[in-house]
């Protein structure tokens, strides 16, 4: 679980609910019209933007992924692989039925050593498996900046729509009020949707595209040695060595020198 | 047919004209002024910003290709192309004449081969015809962006138009309603025309882009191993270690690992 | 002639013609206010922004240059060069004094050709002439955008001032209107002149630019092959082969394959 | 200490402060509304954008780094590295020992060398340290900008629900202008925090990390020349043929030629 | 002197008062809320975003340098080197003491000639001085832009706390127009600050500087071929073909072909 997210969005729904109440009831923010026209207009934008598979995949992936973490730290990754090489060497492939990991990557990559497919295959298998995430979650975060861009847009269109309206049936300038309030609603919704979730998840996305990857490769190349019979310290030793600088100071993370 | 562009149009005039009947009539929507200057202004612009040649091949491209689709994926293709180095192999050129595709440019690719045409008079020709082709679709999304990103300050322009006549006639400031109504019709015009039409298609049309480059690639590799008896079993092996990673993922991409 | 840019800015000027006119008349749209704040800021900041050369020949040149087209595309000019390869082989230098052709750099290549200069010669003055004016085109493409760029602005500021003096003068608010008007008009002049204008002929200019360094490299190379008395066939064949795939496709553009 | 951000944020609040009063008392500026939106919607997008570590590290860094200044120039560095490999030359490791040093980063080098230890055990220790603290502070930079970004949005947002509320409540229209002045302290409160604090103090910490990743580099080639026993003298040449352009020039920057 | 600077400026003024005087007296433009917020609040923003160094030497000599000019442009700058160089070789070093020259960067060189010193100490402090001008010069284009960017930003904010007060304190609707007019004054300063000053000078100073590196560059290098008694055409020569083509072109530049 990735706290953070569902954090976030809890504490940005209660200071615009505590906005509102403030200033009277949620009553008056209610409006159909804001709602039809946000998501009925993003989602129409969307439709004409992306491909369908992108959109099956990537905005449903997205959101999971959003309020995901990967459970295993890249250094996490590497204990456990070699916690594993070290089953498979005492144990071999037999031993390798028994384990368990959090982690259904590796899990998947493991259940194919278990099975004694060949190296190449299991390559390929694991490599194809990983793009094609790789290349839903990028999707994913493109279609909620695409969301998180044209919402705003959407807000104004339904905002002159009820100011059209307004100003049309206009017979008593007393009622300019509600109707004017109706109005801005829709502006409201779309800088809430855009600014509070769309933006930030796409940006959050973003940087767990590049998490994924380095953890995804890691856990490859582990199963791929773990195959080939490589001893633990190996394993550990291999890994490490491939971990980029920021990766490999996790545990420092916690002194930051001033 | 890329049904999702007439959907994604469809809903989202759905969703405006559900917006404008809950507040009242479309009658007060239909605006002459509004048309004129939306359409008026980015014609007008687009005449000046591009040559007439890439206007009159790239609008009409782009519109068509928006609403199109390949009929055959890149990994479909490769399957034709091998089914029909299988018929060349067996039946020899005369087969070819037979043979039929929905696609329109493999089939002149086969015609070519079929009436025994030379390795270079084919080769160049179909790449002149692809290239001439993507041209004209770059053309295409480059003019829909162009319109979408002029047609909002052509509504402002509008707008403003309807509100200098406004202030200037005003002697009675109950008439102001209608006349506002009027004029911020302009600036709604331009930002729908931008965000739910222009926009959307122009970056559909630049994903079509790259899937018409490596489709056509595809089908001139393919129909020049045609025209050398290239056994089909080597054709579809050639062509699938030329495709993109993303492409010959397609089979998988309906089990997204998570 | 390029006629898309006169077309562009006739259809432009009834446009909003027409608008005004539907709404009243001509006469509250005509703003001395507004031309002073949009015409002077702008120059004013041209004038800080680049040299004096850059003006004097940018602005003209580009003026010139939106309105008058190449009158030989890249495939004729290699016909023409032909053509004149034909006459200098048959005639000599003296037939040459004679070749009349509509493309002034050509003329003076071909002047050069004729009194007998040496290549070298030619070579450097072409060049020198071609890099020159190539440098005015960019520099005139680059004033009209920062103008476009800038006009916008002066007209916030025109209205700000107008708006300004109509508040502090106010004494009775039915006066309100006509004073608005005015204010609004400098927003209107500057929105205009940038989008319908001077954004459009930055982009066109700049599509010209590489049009014509393509037309002017082209007419060198063909002069000079001229000048070492090269066959026509040959000027032909070799120019052919330097032309970029866009120019080589240009009689094929009729016929889009789709 | 960095003087100029504490100036300019002192300077910047008595800006504003003296307008208010000029216009008036403070009270009127007091909004626990803006207050909650836009520290609220900040911190929650913040939340959502960036991973908990990034947050707890580089927020608190990024504030302390653009209040505080590097105590030592590049240039000083260099000295005091030459001062001390002096010290070690003569006295040997033990008099390291009772060097003092304001930069802790150098502090912690020349302990590591009194202890004795490796060059590859303090080469790996500083290095991690330097690129940790890097990390950090580009995180920091990069949240200070995110906020900068969203704090404007989220004043609109404020000043929208203000409204909202005010047109929907609004019976008596003579009531109107406190609820709009409280509407506006939002975008006010977003606007000002954006420009004052966020975005300076973003581009100030990307000047910073320049300037620290030189600094430290400066001081391991330093620290690992002294535990070479290098004399003083190459410790000094070494490292100024390391130092780019900029620092080397910094003694002659009293006196700009024009 | 860079005569269109100070033209730009005194023609944006008049344009500004002209339509001040057309509306009214200048009385209702004079605003200290304005002045205060401006200038207080970019110089604020500029004071954390820089450091002191910068802001001392970047903004002086970026006001300097918008107005004066390269007393000598590129091409006259090698006769002047080439005229040194003969009187060198005529009357050697004791010639040069008499030499006068207007580019105090040139004179510097002529006399370090003058005075003996040798090769690298010329080429090192010349070096020195150039590389640390260019510095303070790119410095001064940045501060300008970034009070650019920001001043119109204060104008806001300004005119916010303006409409604050106005609508905190409003109790008779009659005397809203003043007050509007106030505090409107901040956002027209901000955007004439920026858009008449700030942008066009800080454009106009990147421009110098290339121009300004390029004729450093060429004096540094006639100056060392003149320390080694180069002959005239030599030097002539070899600083022409130093020259970029833009500036070798300068004499033609009168001629522009179409």
């Amino acid at each position: 679980m990735d706290i953070m997210t569902g954090a976030g969005l809890v504490a940005g729904t209660i200071v615009i609910a505590t906005l509102m109440l403030l200033g009277g009831s949620f009553g008056i923010f209610v409006s159909d019209h804001a709602v039809i026209i946000i998501f009925g207009g993003s989602i129409s934008a969307t439709m004409i933007r992306f491909p369908l598979g992108a959109i099956l995949h990537g905005l449903p992936l997205g959101a999971k992924f959003a309020f995901t973490m990967s459970r295993l730290s890249a250094r996490d990754l590497v204990d456990e692989l070699a916690r594993i090489a070290e089953i498979a060497r005492k144990q071999g492939p037999v031993g390798l039925e028994k384990v368990e990991t959090d982690e259904p990557f590796l899990a998947k990559g493991i259940r194919y050593v278990a099975d004694g497919y060949d190296l190449e295959f299991i390559r390929d298998n694991l490599e194809r498996d990983r793009d094609n995430f790789l290349m839903h979650l990028d999707e994913g975060s493109k279609i909620y900046r695409a969301i998180g861009d044209c919402a705003p847009a959407f807000g104004m269109i339904g905002t002159l729509i009820g100011m059209v309206q307004m100003f049309a049936n206009m017979t008593d300038p007393s009622k300019l009020g509600p109707y004017m309030a109706v109005a801005l609603l829709a502006t409201f919704y779309g800088a809430a949707v855009a600014n509070l979730v769309c933006l930030p998840i796409a940006d959050k996305l973003h940087l767990k595209l590049v998490d994924e990857e380095i953890n995804r490769t890691l856990i490859i190349d582990g199963v791929l040695m773990i195959r080939d019979s490589k001893s633990p310290t190996l394993v550990r030793e291999m890994l490490l060595a491939y971990l980029p600088e920021k990766h490999r100071l996790e545990e420092e993370a916690e002194t930051v020198p001033a």
